[in-house]
C-alpha cells in the first residue's frame, strides 16, 4: 500500500489531494486546497505554503509526492508567482524526505483519460470515476491535485506502457 | 547602523552582498554567490538555498533583505526556474523574521547610477566605486547583490527623491 500526495502548486492556491495505491487499486484518503489571503505580504503567502505542506506531510505520511510541471505560454507574471509557490512546495517534501516526481499536464491527461486533450470537466468526472466519489472533488485545484497523484499510481505501477505512454517517471 | 542583504535570486546561482549603511554613508561586508550543482535534483538546490540563505542570516543577522523583482519577457522557462529559488530565498528572510524589500531592476539602476538604462558594466563599476572595493565584485551576481543593497539603502534613506525617482517602497 503507497500514499500518494499530489500537489497542483500555486500561490493563492494549492491543490492537494492524497490517496492509496496497491497495484491497480487505488482509493481517496483527503483531498483540498491551502489558500493564502490575496491581500498578503508575499512572505507571509510562501511561508503559510511551507508549513502548512509540512503539516499535510506529517499528517499523511506520503511514500511519493506528485508535483504538476508548471507550463506557460505568455504570462510570466503569474508564472513567476505559481513557480514561487511551488518552491517553496518543492522544499517542504525535500525537508521531510519525501521522493518526489512531476508530470506534464499531458502526462497527467493520459494517466487519466488515456489522452492528451482531455477538457478540463472530463478529467474531473474521471477522478471521480476513479475514486468513486459520490461528487467531483472542491475546489477545482483539489481535484487536480488527485489527477497528479493518480497519474504518479499509473506510473510508478507502469500501467501506463498498456496505452502507449511511456515518457519516464522523472524525479525532482 | 543598518545591515543590509541584498539578493540577486536565482537557482544555480543566488548573488548575495552585504553592505552596512549609516545615513549617506555605506560600507562592503560581505559579498559571493550561492551555487548549486547543474546536474542537481530541483529539490536539492532548493533545499540548499534555503540552507545557505538561513546560515547568511544568521552570520550577518541584517535588518533587512533586499531582494529584485523578476522581470522576464519571453522565456518562462527561466522565469519558472529561477523563481522557485526565489520563492524559497524568500521564505529563509521570513523564518528569520527578517523585514523584506523588493526593487525592479529599473528601480536598481536608478539608485545606483541615477538612470534607469545603465549598462551591466557600468553598474559594476559604480557598485565597486561607491564601497571603495579595489575589483568589481565577482561572480556579476554578487555585484548585483550589492547594487540590491545599495538600492535598500537610498531608498530607506529617502535619498532618492533628490534623484527624481519617488516610487515606494515595497514590502514583500
Amino acid at each position: 500500500m503507497t500514499t500518494i500526495l499530489g500537489i497542483d502548486p500555486g500561490i493563492a492556491t494549492v491543490g492537494f489531494g492524497v490517496i492509496r495505491a496497491e497495484g491497480a487499486k487505488i482509493e481517496l484518503v483527503r483531498c483540498g486546497a491551502i489558500l493564502t489571503p490575496a491581500g498578503e505580504r508575499l512572505s507571509l503567502r510562501l511561508s503559510q505554503i511551507y508549513h502548512d505542506m509540512l503539516e499535510l506531510i506529517d499528517m499523511f505520511e506520503p511514500d511519493a509526492i506528485s508535483v504538476e510541471e508548471l507550463f506557460f505560454n505568455n504570462n510570466t507574471t503569474t508564472a513567476i508567482s505559481v513557480a514561487q509557490g511551488r518552491g517553496v512546495a518543492i522544499l517542504a517534501g525535500q525537508e521531510k524526505g519525501v521522493p518526489m516526481y512531476e508530470y506534464t499536464p499531458l502526462q497527467v491527461k493520459k494517466a487519466i483519460t488515456g489522452y492528451g486533450r482531455a477538457g478540463k470537466k472530463q478529467m474531473m468526472e474521471m477522478v471521480r470515476r476513479l475514486l468513486n466519489m459520490d461528487e467531483a472533488a472542491k475546489p477545482d485545484d483539489a481535484s487536480d491535485a488527485l489527477a497528479i497523484a493518480i497519474c504518479h499510481a499509473r506510473f510508478s505501477l507502469s500501467l501506463l506502457s498498456i496505452q502507449g505512454v511511456n515518457s519516464p517517471c522523472s524525479t525532482i
